[in-house]
């Protein structure tokens, strides 16, 4: 099979195409040809080496979707011709992040989704409902499931609730999307009037563009009548953390899911007890986030925002694009 | 009856002892002739007009114990000759807190226990086991309550789990007898080797002097075999935050419950990510906490750490022995 | 004031207006004059002594709607003019129930909402969003409430999952509304073709009769692939209890909120356990509950199915509409 | 290796003892060296065919613990040499049950602990604590699981709380240890006076004889001051049941884990309803509860009750000795 490997030459990493062996199954795995891939800012700061643990010179990726084409003898939630995507952690089904799922992080400690054909195990298994294309699924199982997490993890969102989002991402943009989807009302900062106007297409009620308003989260409090919004999904860490706390209703949540600003910075113990809030991070999500968040698009039959789609030939411009920063949504791979 | 209030005086807050009328009761309302009261480090800030919120002219102190002398007519849940203490927070029986309840904070926006009686409404009432003394019950409803909350707010301490605390203040010992008290393991920091023989004496496994210790973090590393503690009981804010998340497991919390150290500096949003930490702040705690709290004390039969107890006539030593920082568990004033 | 109140007359519990006096406010109390109030099953089983608990000669209905024309000094959640409602249990806020509620239990243990004005501890008081009406509002306090709280009390409900609701009483109608606003799927029983047309309309994806179908359970099992449905909002009891077990899936929840169908029969173990199911039962809800379903209801502008609307002075036939049994939603007396 | 497996002979199910092949392992399995198993109630169902689902031709017991020997290439959760057990759901880590744990049912639906050796995926394994003997830890996976779920599943169990337990069974004593180890109070019922000595001997504060005491649901209302005990660990099903309910606190919890004392009766809904009651089933319990259980044990060196051990030669005489039901405390065979 054609796959894409990291592979360490003269002391830095690159991609390389390879033509490799198909992988062989174990008795409770899953053999999937891969339809579909997509990027993530985690796979540029694998690449760069810029990312928390050793990097293994694996097939990258985390998020795909295909076909299922074999399964082991002993699998039982699979079965061949089934129109499938996994999720990113191999074996966090439900429950709390645990230390040793790290070591089945597909695309970064195992191979990920950037070839022809890709193995897991059958519980890292999702099922795609019909309407979805393989190139929409491919969009969710990194970006998808982190906003799918940060908005429900302390406590689930509720319709009528608001909420704050930052930016265009991929994060982002799932975030306003599902929430919108649950009925919660949907503030949001940006960096531009045009990049405002995409989120008030996609529901956002108000936009605050925060090059024009450095101290948005006032604009915040007068936006819900001086009490805060009840969660915030961080995206920028180091360029945010202070003024998302501020955003927040006395009681509420924050959800760190990135640090796009910066890794420095921080939060004084005062700003979170003033306030009485929590803040909690996303690891991306198990399985059953993942399927929850499947059942909750399929309802709605709700579809990423897709930035741009590459052949599998052209994944090194995949790569560059979103090297630029210049994306408003999700790029993928079609194979 | 005899009342110290908190009185502006040439612009500045002082305590007043006072001839007041016994304060009368509406259908709901309970009359406890009050028989100890205590002191907390929040007392002290809002003398000193150093606490979050505009200081009333109350009588002070949110901690006391009693006997119920006279009760409403509509009262079911207390009747006369009841030995009670109360929730800091009159109306916060269960839930989430809600900013309604700052309304009725005892001691700082409603009338506290430096008197010889107080009036509550019925739902701020706990009762107390036989064996509590109203000196040792009077100790309670700041600091025990706020210990209790911080280890099981996020999820309930299990036995076999480890725990850090920081220091010999009330809010410290008290998580370390309630941690013990749950069968967890407890790790402490703390300024001399003559503290760390105290929280030995409680129970604490292991201390750390943070003195000779500055990298503390590391010790309780390798004290953990280097995983990490449960949870962490963060005392001193700014000198501490950053190394209480580093000291703490993968998915594990960080319960924020004090500023002593300042309330400055800042955790940034890396090192709550790279450890997929929660943190949590405690505003001391519900009636139902506290109910919980004294149904464990009184199957344990245990006791809080008493500093000095002084007569009431002498409120103004207690208050200059909180002042010193010197005390070791809670001072007293009996009535 | 003009009131009704439960009067014992020849050993019979009458409902008997009067005039009586104003009553008065404590110092955190709130006087309403109501403008709307509506009836449950709960009060016709009041007025026959047949509700657990004893009878008191109170002004009845938990269900109300008015204008705030008075407060106590010490009031700080509700100002003179506010649109109110109340939540059926004066004091529970949040959190868990406890059985000291029961001592404030609206229109059962302490005056209700049929007279012209009522008193309510501020702690009782619901906002009203401006879109609704006063006539609306009192439709929800408790029947709409039990749904909410049915429907997210164990956990959630989450946008793609499916409900089961039985018939067209008033907690069914607005579990099947409350459900859709989050994006839940519903199915339905009932007994008629017309009723079954009502609760299509109302949006249930499908709804099985029961006297066709008095195997309804496999019907269920049939629509949902064989699986089950996530939570069953129980309404009748004794009838349906077996049957609502076998409609759940795996790890899925029933929710016990009425027994109209008769008090005895019951679940074997062995029912619950092959399931692996949850059981819970709603006592209506907390006022947060109460408060999170009027945000809901805000962001969807949802309105509850009214029946049919008389003026006080026909109170007895509000009363006799309701004993009748024949009304699809709520039926509603304006002051 | 020797091996004992289900057969099918003349229409009966057998257990055979057989030399078999070693078996092989995947990349993510263990290898474990069996060195002690243990039996529990559903062991003589599936052998009698009286066990819910169909019997399949496996090596029985889903309880043991050993030693590893080998392991494959990408294990990272143990190494050789390892001291372990496993969960009963092999791939059950953590979060709700879900059916599909119950394609990997050791002992049940894959090869069990009746052999010299087991393979094991990494993901069910547990390590033991040094003071643990195999014996011991043999005797914990099903029971002691199931006891630890069922006593912190819906809240956690919390010191100064009281628990009713029930007989003398394998889950009824851990349940009764565990919760002493927590710090609750512990009732007990029970049919003869020499195990009400058995059951307070461990530590149960009061134990009621059932024979002379049939209506033991008001004994333990008068044990609790008419308030009912915070949790029931109900074994026996149809006999108790509806007791248990009735023995329970308003807003308390039923934990539904045996049904020996038959599958049929049933609770009816006003049971539940009037006393606001949940009920809950545990399905033994996921590996994270195996493992808090352990963490626990380990704090206070708690060992389980062992009724007899037997050589691996007598097996059958284990299973006779089950089928008596005349153990107290847990069956082991040593390999």
């Amino acid at each position: 099979m054609k796959a894409v490997r990291l592979k360490v030459e003269n002391n830095k990493l690159n991609l390389v195409l390879n033509e490799e062996a198909k992988p062989s199954i174990g008795r409770r795995d899953v053999l999937v040809r891969v339809l579909a891939a997509s990027l993530n800012y985690r796979d540029q700061a694998i690449l760069q080496d810029n990312y928390p643990g050793e990097v293994k010179q694996v097939i990258p990726l985390s998020d795909g979707a295909g076909e299922v084409v074999a399964v082991g003898d002993s699998v039982t939630r699979v079965k061949v011709g089934d129109r499938v995507s996994a999720n990113c952690w191999e074996y966090w089904i439900g429950g709390p992040i645990l230390p040793e799922y790290f070591s089945s992080s597909v695309g970064f400690t195992t191979d990920g989704w950037l070839a022809e054909y890709i193995v897991l195990h059958e519980v890292a298994i999702v099922h795609l409902p019909d309407y979805l294309s393989f190139t929409a699924a491919a969009a969710l199982p990194c970006a998808a499931v982190t906003a799918w997490a940060a908005l429900n993890q302390k406590t689930p969102l509720s319709p009528g609730q608001t909420v704050l989002v930052q930016g265009t991402g991929g994060v982002a943009l799932f975030a306003l999307q599902i929430a919108k989807m649950v009925g919660a009302s949907v503030l949001a900062i940006t960096s531009s009037d045009e990049k405002a106007e995409k989120l008030k297409e996609l529901g956002a009620e108000a936009v605050v563009n925060y090059t024009n308003q450095p101290d948005w989260e006032k604009d915040i409090h007068a936006l819900t009548g001086g009490i805060g919004v009840d969660k915030v999904v961080d995206i920028a860490g180091e360029k945010t953390i202070v003024k998302s706390a501020a955003s927040t209703r006395i009681g509420g949540n924050v959800a760190l899911v990135g640090f796009a600003g910066g890794s420095g910075g921080g939060i004084s113990p005062i700003d979170i007890m003033s306030r009485a809030l929590s803040l909690n991070t996303t690891t991306m999500g198990t399985r059953m986030d993942f399927e929850a968040l499947l059942a909750a698009m399929a309802a709605h039959k709700m579809n990423p925002v897709i930035d741009r789609v590459f052949p599998f030939a052209d994944y090194q411009d995949a790569y560059s694009r979103l090297a630029s920063g210049a994306m408003v949504g999700k790029i993928v791979i079609e194979m």
